[in-house]
């Protein structure tokens, strides 16, 4: 009996030419059929974005056997909505969304564009997986991650995700000496400590720009950052209730409905 | 001795001109003393999006004794960013977000900028809430809103808020018959179903508009669907820990790291 090659879709949002995405693709063409929707450009920071007031586009880049690109002028959700509706007409077998330059680990999830194809992934019952880097670089080494991120694939594959659960995997860079395994672990507690930089424009109005450094609060040894901090691969199990399920008492304690 | 007014920030993502945020500044004028950041055009569908490639403008609307109001070219939870460190250079006692044309509840809240907003305030360790009304409509009628936004206000600043924990308040429209009373609970699992018209521009190439309708897919008793569902106000408790706890030892069972 002839096996079927799994049908794997693969998104981003540092845009379909990021290295990242590129070596993504490289090493999910291995492992079946792919078809890639991705941004035209780059879309960090768009978190989970929809296009509402502009037509969305899609361009076929290349079509092969077992393998289709397209490029789309939305945010990373958009792209997984019109490629599972208008590309695929049918669901994938896996969703992989980056490689992404940059962590997002801890709280970064928020704001992440990788992070919300993949909670898209999963909203469709997709299994989807993120894969990000710890190297904010457009030439990011990314060769030390592919033996983990195939591995990581296929077990997914194989194992199948519970329903509504997606994978949120942070690679170390490969500045401190290889990668010393894969470790399942929780969010950590943490949060951006922003600033901003005010200049003054040739016309003389102020302007703002975001700049910002992550605060660690939690350096438990089941987190993120604790794993990759001892150069572990961090792999969460990510979900998308919000419910403060232990505050729910609480708050009831309030009595507001009386 | 005088009781200092708390200091209550106030934004959207509507944008500043919105029938929503016009009432709920309203509101909250009567309860202390009100910085108003938000949106100088309508933001809904940008989560958690923040500006890092263009300049940030801010622009003074307002000034009077007691109130400051500012519009700001940024995201929700650029507007937050903003306004706690460029405009007040401290922490408000309070922020709330809204009131939102359109419903939060279940999974919306994940396209949401209302919430972004009420999340970077979280972050920020700040007491936070988001309304919204399950109107769309620019000319949504809050009037029956108004009560339950001040009675729910007021014991947020009594008994505060647990850190890390921001409220998800959604108010039924008054199509029904006015509103049966407030319910905490927790957020109904749901997804959107979407799909896309897909047109023809004048030159002949396609595009495509998202459309798409909410399915809930639970209906327990203590969620916010259901307790919108009979004309009650639901308050969900939210937090940021997207980690599944339910589902790290299945993850473990893969041995990824052997």
């Amino acid at each position: 009996m002839k096996e079927e090659k799994p049908l794997i879709f693969v998104t981003n949002d540092d845009g379909i030419s990021a290295k990242g995405i590129r070596t993504l693709i490289s090493i999910m063409r291995k492992l079946g059929r792919v078809v890639v929707v991705a941004p035209d450009k780059p879309q960090s920071g768009t978190a989970h974005a929809i296009t509402m007031n502009i037509p969305l586009r899609l361009e076929l880049l290349a079509k092969e056997p077992d393998y289709e690109e397209y490029r789309c002028n939305g945010t990373p959700a958009d792209c997984v909505k019109l490629g599972f509706k208008v590309v695929l007409r049918r669901h994938p077998d896996i969703l992989v969304s980056g490689i992404n330059h940059g962590s997002n680990a801890s709280i970064s999830v928020i704001y992440s564009g990788t992070m919300a194809a993949v909670f898209e992934g999963a909203m469709a019952k997709v299994p989807s997986i993120g894969f990000s880097l710890l190297d904010y670089s457009p030439d990011a080494d990314f060769d030390h991650a592919k033996e983990a991120i195939e591995k990581i694939t296929v077990a997914a594959l194989k194992n199948g995700i519970p329903e509504g659960i997606s994978l949120n995997v942070n690679i170390p860079n490969n500045k401190n000496g290889g990668i010393t395994g894969i470790k399942v672990c929780r969010q950590a507690d943490g949060s951006w400590q922003e600033d901003f930089d005010e200049r003054t424009d040739p016309v003389g109005r102020n302007y703002y720009w975001l700049k910002g450094v992550f605060m660690k609060a939690d350096m438990g040894k089941d987190t993120d950052e604790a794993a990759l901090e001892a150069n572990y691969i961090s792999v969460v199990p990510v979900q998308l209730d919000f419910t403060a399920h232990q505050a729910l008492d609480e708050i009831k304690k309030w009595n507001l409905d009386v």
